[in-house]
């Protein structure tokens, strides 16, 4: 089977690595080099997508994560979710519904995410499995490898594969004394089949199965890091290192196979860590596009995580990370609803943006530069439409009802006020002598 | 006049110093040698307010502005947003107004405001003047300083003093080409005054007599950035360097006269920027404490700036800024209202925590640590007290209206409860054996 790495190893520049340079202003050449070596990965599995390069020398991209849960099952506010996710430019969308019909669900929303598409197939293998059989570590490895394969077939982009969290691992997990033990759900519901199976990981096991499938149509795994950190005193510990080391095998092997991949990293980790994080894991991974989760580099922040969240996501992005996954101010506590989606996408948004500007330079800097000019000249309609939101902008301009032509903060001691009257009269003195 | 510095110096350590000891963990004796050194201050002119160390080696404190402006003149909301500048924990206050009866709003807030307490005298003199003669550039040296007299007067603890911005560097300015001009309020005031005088800036001029003014009243002194950068492409300019240089000579003599001080800083300037303008500034100023407002590390936030200037203040204080001012998402739109305030505040306080993760580990993980461990207790209660506003995260985790132990985003499939009985069986098996 041909796939698209496999066709940029051939010298073949192919039409979406084209889309791709002339997104983010590059060389078709140099797309297809870094596609070829797995630099930069373009997941696609289906015909009608926007295309989305993610990796080296590319604008940082944003994922949304949508879906129901065990408890809060409402397809409508999940679609709404979508629709918010995709209309404030998220890059990617990922369903990890765990509630209601998910087969059902996730053709729902496929259909109308015109992004990338990923999901997380071992939830639906674990909870059907357990519906079935009573619990989820009853469930055997064709439960496991169906379930991908279904949605690989539904049209999946991309999908997060748990392969790196091994047996050895979770035997060390049971005799380490973690502060916030497991906080990945999928890698959560791998270990406790390790433990109640007493057998090695069967996505490690099986991964050159897996390669087939992936190969088969042409999707990119997204290697799952289990064993992140769930609070930032368990940064770094020998578990997180232990796992990135299983992963960087794994990684090798899917170039090998010709299967595009990604890697997904922490989690709580300290701000001064999550430079070290990303230099370690794209030195480890050869340059393999990183997806990072936050990093959140505190964990107090509840009710503002996806504050927390910018503040790492933006050194994350700025030292390398390619792929930053937003955090709603809901994370820790509830099912984000979705206002809190459309709060969690804007802040990754800044913080990709503010990173671009240290990776980019002057191709990011446009932006600023054109809301510099507009605002100096306190054309207020035109900041309005480069915001972020522009509604909001607009709404908290006029929140007192006082019409002004500065704005309600300055007055006529507006900076760009106050000093024009001296400037001209300066000029004029200077004219006249 | 005997100051704390002086008092400091001479050996002797006082109840202030004891108190900031303690606060900080720290020995009194590196508090007071630090007060002597400069490095750290605490900014005090009134007997019955907090006491709030500023410097090396402390916890980065938070600054909230309030106050009224030219077109919003609201005593009320100004009140209500002290109080909850000081609910949420702000570790400093300045009064910023700029409209109404500013004598008479300077002397309500303060009298609430039981922690250290800053104002922009400049502005008072400037507006005063423009009502009695026509124009705030019509201002004359009495003007200036009976101003800054009478805030010392009412007992202001700390005042911005934009002594740096000198003739030289305004002749420069016109001539130099900068995106956003001069964004500082009070630099453009200067800037005017001395542009349409033709004469040296008088705070710079006779910085001595200032020096004697603030040892009189054992009030200290903030160097205003008049010449920050307004945007990202204005950062590190010669005007902005141009103006730190000055602003050495002034902390030089400040700390020979025995009157504390410390130092604003910017603005907007590019992430990687931020690392560099703090070490830089640290340098050249041997340590003194550093005030940064932001920095934003983008000009494209309007509406989200408190986000932007999270990511940057937590850059900034992890490599040194010692006080952080908030930022509101009404920047560059409105004058906040005090749910803005609130929120500012807050990720202020956010981006301040994770920067002491980083400056005194241990020491500021505490907090993470406690919250981690309630939360793998799934203890909600001790959650929500642990937060930085328990009644948002208690209503964010009640959103749905659905009572569950775990929360609304995994229900029964929390990772705490995944691996549980999973752990047990094999504890349980182990026991067997």
């Amino acid at each position: 089977m041909t796939t698209l790495m496999k066709i940029a190893r051939s010298g073949h520049v192919t039409e979406e690595m084209k889309i791709v340079a002339e997104q983010e202003g590059l060389s078709p050449e140099i797309i297809r080099d870094k596609v070829a070596r797995g630099r930069i990965i373009i997941p696609r599995n289906r015909e009608d997508i926007r295309i989305v390069g993610i990796g080296e020398g590319l604008s940082t991209k944003v994922n949304v994560n949508i879906g129901t849960s065990m408890v809060v099952v409402n397809l409508q506010m999940e679609l709404e979710k979508l629709r918010v996710a995709l209309k404030y430019g998220t890059d990617t969308v990922m369903d990890l519904s765990t509630g209601g019909d998910l087969r059902s669900i996730r053709r729902t929303l496929i259909k109308e995410a015109n992004v990338p598409f990923g999901t997380v197939p071992i939830y639906q293998a674990f909870i059907e499995t357990a519906k079935k059989k009573g619990a989820g570590v009853y469930m055997d490895e064709d439960d496991i490898f169906n379930t991908i394969e279904e949605h690989l077939k539904d049209g999946i982009d991309f999908a997060t594969i748990h392969a790196g969290i091994t047996k050895d691992l979770v035997e060390k997990y049971i005799k380490h004394r973690r502060l916030a033990g497991i906080p990945s759900r999928g890698g959560s519901m791998i270990a406790a089949w390790i433990l109640h199976n007493e057998e090695e990981n069967p996505l490690y096991k099986n991964f050159d199965y897996l390669l087939e499938l992936f190969a088969e149509y042409d999707a990119t795994i997204s290697l799952g890091d289990a064993l992140r950190p769930g609070s930032i005193a368990d940064a770094h510990d020998e578990l997180q290192i232990g796992e990135m080391l299983k992963v960087a095998e794994l990684v090798k092997k899917a170039r090998e196979a010709g299967v595009q991949v990604m890697v997904e990293g922490p989690g709580h980790v300290p701000l001064d860590k999550i430079v070290a994080d990303v230099k370690m894991e794209k030195r480890l991974w050869d340059g393999v596009p990183y997806y990072v989760l936050g990093p959140r580099p505190t964990d107090i922040a509840m009710g503002y995580d996806h504050i927390a969240s910018a503040i790492g996501a933006a050194i994350a992005a700025a030292n390398g990370a390619d792929l930053l996954c937003y955090l709603t101010p809901a994370e820790h506590l509830s099912l984000p609803n979705v206002e809190q989606v459309k709060e969690g996408l804007i802040a990754a948004k800044i913080a990709a943006h503010v990173a671009d500007i240290v990776k980019l330079g002057e191709r990011a800097m446009r932006w600023d530069i054109e809301v510099s000019k507009v605002r100096s000249k306190l054309d207020w309609e035109n900041m309005f439409k480069l915001s972020l939101d522009p509604d909001l902008a607009r709404r908290i301009y006029t929140q007192f009802n006082i019409p002004v032509h500065t704005c309600t903060m300055c007055g006529d001691l507006c900076v760009y006020k106050i000093l024009k009257n001296a400037i001209e009269e300066r000029r004029a003195r200077s004219q006249n002598q």
